[in-house]
């Protein structure tokens, strides 16, 4: 009886790695494929930080819409409404695609998460090809969005079509956004919405939406937020000649200047006073963790192409990346910003930073703290200019348990699709969808990414490579077998 | 004998007087070819600090060139080599042109000077109207260089061409160029080369590129310099994501910030070491000279759209916009500058300022103050990133004694087109190449402009009125009949 029913438990073991093997062959023989389609979506500009550029976010959710229904998906399409933008224009917001493959109720139901926006790129930012032109080169596929995030989309979708041929051993639901980079505007209530419609069956989230920290594949299980400010001061009714007024006027640009010169200092620390106050404080068993993680500073630095880090070890490194807030300016709206000289005192200036957030900081106390903090180094300057602080995105952190079953096979698919044993990691980017999804839903939530560490997301020469786009596809692939099993 | 003497001399006022009439006559007939004259130098965008744009500064140079040579005067161009751009291209210097009505060896010669080039524009900076499309709108000519500087040589081609009908009474030699705005590149070489051909014959030279103060006509003695400095901090090999990386990298924003946070102070007060050990005490001659001149600080306030000044007494307020230094911080090249949010640590960013000089500061004291101060604050920095500071614009001041005969012809023609006594005042622009000819060839210079105090240059809706461009007409007719006097 034991040995027939080990023969039994062996047989369907046989059975299922063949599955597993056949979708990874059926994937090897269809590289061509994903890479055609990867030229195609990376071909559409769909940046959605400019109004300009919106209704090829739009085209581009319809792109996803028609390559999902042509592998056998069903798609229904959720409006949004319009935005409000800064310079009080109002735009639509894309509509964002829900598709199902599989409705069958003794199965689990796992629901994978990607976003068709991206962030703004042109060759005059320093890159080396046209980035909204495929480029494969060294074994890498080069252009805005690769990576970040329609070439984890695609791996998935890619990785859905090949299993089907087989057979799905579960029921797969998916969303699309078009809003990830500025904020992911409407999102949260679409979910509310439609939590006890198209999600209501829905058992796991799993977001495709971030990179490793080297060469090992990474399974995430917490993300920083973003609170992102426009620091806007106001002077002059116009620009004036810096000749004819200079000397005379209370000048925009020295007050921003002051004023962004105080949030952070030269070591990385933020000054906005109070803010290190909710940061949660680091467990023993959690010092552990980042013991075990592959990371190697040396390989950091260069990648980054420097000599020096904030910090010395890999474990403050990575937690400073992970754990902690952080603050990067990133930019002036409304001053020179071109090639050559303008001798001119721009009139209104917009100083733009923001500050990444993590457990167990609340953006709404954030921007409180860093309007009262701003106001009030702006009234000991004595400036006639105006200020005004603005948090434009508030996006809050995210941190799940590991003890989910769907880490374990998530796990067990990593193996399985690369031979090597998954990093628990965390990622210092923002994933605001995964906090929603866990509020709202009361589901957990994971996110397996396929993207490499240097990658250059949001930078010039974004790449994912074709090692990681085929052999993420494949990681899709064996964790809805996993996945099944649970 | 005393009696027929006097008639004479009667006679020879009323006919002197009756020419400048006829002059008058002449202008006031003419103003819709004047207009549309305007109009067609305004529509050419001869941006000389953008590389793309400097085939339109050439061309712009070839439309004055044939207008010259349509009113009847000898044009030769001087061709002034390449210049070698910051971010590596090298692109051609416009030629300048050089030209010539009369040449009477009995008769005095003026030179009157103009620059052809424009400061950058474009619509979405908050202009009203498109910048390189005149519009006559109120009484004003709206478009950038319709002041500075196309309206000045404008008027003074046009008020050659009206004196010569009843014949030119001096010989006026002109020089235009095309590179002011970015620094005249190569100007003093050409006088230097040309100073015992073309220039030898000059008497006085006439600059005409200055604003008045008020409504009352001004002639200007002094003119402020300009050091315009590049700060560049480069970090990283590329722009990286600001989740991804923030709190593990120095970022150069940050670095830059804070060294043009050590620049000026709220009060507008220089803070680099040693800046002010150069300039030129106050006299008690000077003193006076400021309480002459028609000023009102309350509509100086409303023009520029302020409650607050950084003086209080309008001699102050001049001063520190005419005789003494001041530092205006332009903006930031390589970060971002776009409307809505972008999350990026820019790698390499270039801050812009530059510092108004004046008697007796000189470009290359101030070049090695401005890099000493600023590499001892980056140094006590401690960052791994690397600044690089340049000058890359070094005009020296300018200033003229008020007892030249010249200055004396100037204020009878301001009576005779306006008929108010002029203001004597200087100017918070730079005018380089009024320090240059005077180096150069020994000879005495005066500024003479016909610019509104509210005509925005550099800034957006950059116009000159018709009551100006007429007047300015005018007074350039009367000066070269008062001038040949002399």
């Amino acid at each position: 009886m034991m040995s027939s029913m080990f023969c039994l438990a062996l047989l369907i073991l046989l059975a299922e790695a063949s599955q597993v093997d056949k979708d990874f062959s059926y994937i090897d023989a269809h590289q061509d494929t994903y890479i055609q389609r990867m030229k195609d979506w990376v071909h559409t500009e769909s940046d959605s930080s400019n109004p300009d550029k919106r209704q090829l976010v739009i085209e581009m959710m319809n792109v996803a819409k028609k390559l999902i229904e042509d592998i056998g998906g069903s798609v229904e399409v959720a409006e949004l409404g319009d935005q409000l933008f800064p310079n009080g224009q109002i735009i639509p917001i894309p509509p964002v695609v829900l598709a199902t493959f599989g409705s069958d109720p003794e199965k689990p139901t796992v629901c994978f998460y990607g976003h068709l926006d991206v962030q703004p790129a042109k060759k005059a930012d320093g890159w080396d090809t046209e980035p909204f032109t495929l480029v494969v080169k060294n074994g890498n596929l080069y252009g805005r969005g690769t990576d970040d995030d329609k070439g984890h989309v695609l791996a998935f979708l890619n990785a859905i079509e090949a299993v089907q041929v087989n057979g799905l051993p579960l029921n797969v639901k998916i969303i699309l956004e078009g809003m990830e980079e500025v904020g992911s505007d409407g999102i949260e209530e679409l979910i509310k919405q439609k939590k006890n419609t198209f999600f209501a069956d829905v058992d796991y989230y799993v977001i495709a939406d971030t990179p490793w920290v080297s060469k090992t594949p990474g399974i995430t299980y917490g993300a920083r937020g973003d609170c992102y400010f426009f620091l806007e001061v106001k002077g002059p009714q116009r620009d004036l000649h810096s000749g004819v007024y200079g000397g005379s006027v209370y000048e925009p640009m020295s007050d921003l200047i002051y004023l962004l010169d105080t949030l952070v200092d030269s070591s990385g620390c933020i000054l906005i006073s109070g803010i290190y106050d909710a940061v949660a404080p680091v467990t023993e068993k959690e010092k552990k963790l980042y013991e075990n993680i592959t990371f190697n500073l040396e390989e950091f630095k260069a990648e980054v192409g420097t000599t020096k880090l904030l910090y010395d070890t890999k474990e403050d490194v990575l937690m400073h990346r992970w754990r902690y807030p952080s603050l990067s300016i990133h930019g002036i709206e409304g001053a020179f910003s071109g090639s050559g000289t303008k001798t001119v005192i721009p009139s209104k200036v917009i100083g733009k930073f923001s500050m990444r957030q993590v457990p167990n900081m609340e953006p709404s106390v954030v921007e409180k703290q860093v309007s009262d903090y701003l106001m009030k180094k702006f009234a000991e300057r004595n400036s006639p200019n105006k200020l005004n602080v603005t948090m434009v995105i508030g996006a809050k952190p995210w941190i799940s348990s590991l003890e989910e079953p769907q880490y374990l096979a998530a796990q067990k698919a990593v193996r399985k699709a690369f031979g090597v044993e998954a990093d628990m990691v965390r990622t210092g980017g923002t994933v605001p969808i995964a906090r929603t999804f866990q509020d709202v839903t009361g589901k957990h939530v994971m996110l397996l990414g396929i993207g490499g560490p240097d990658d250059a997301l949001h930078g010039q020469n974004e790449k994912l490579s074709r090692y990681n786009y085929i052999g993420g596809t494949k990681l899709y692939a064996a964790f809805i077998h996993e996945f099944s099993k649970l």
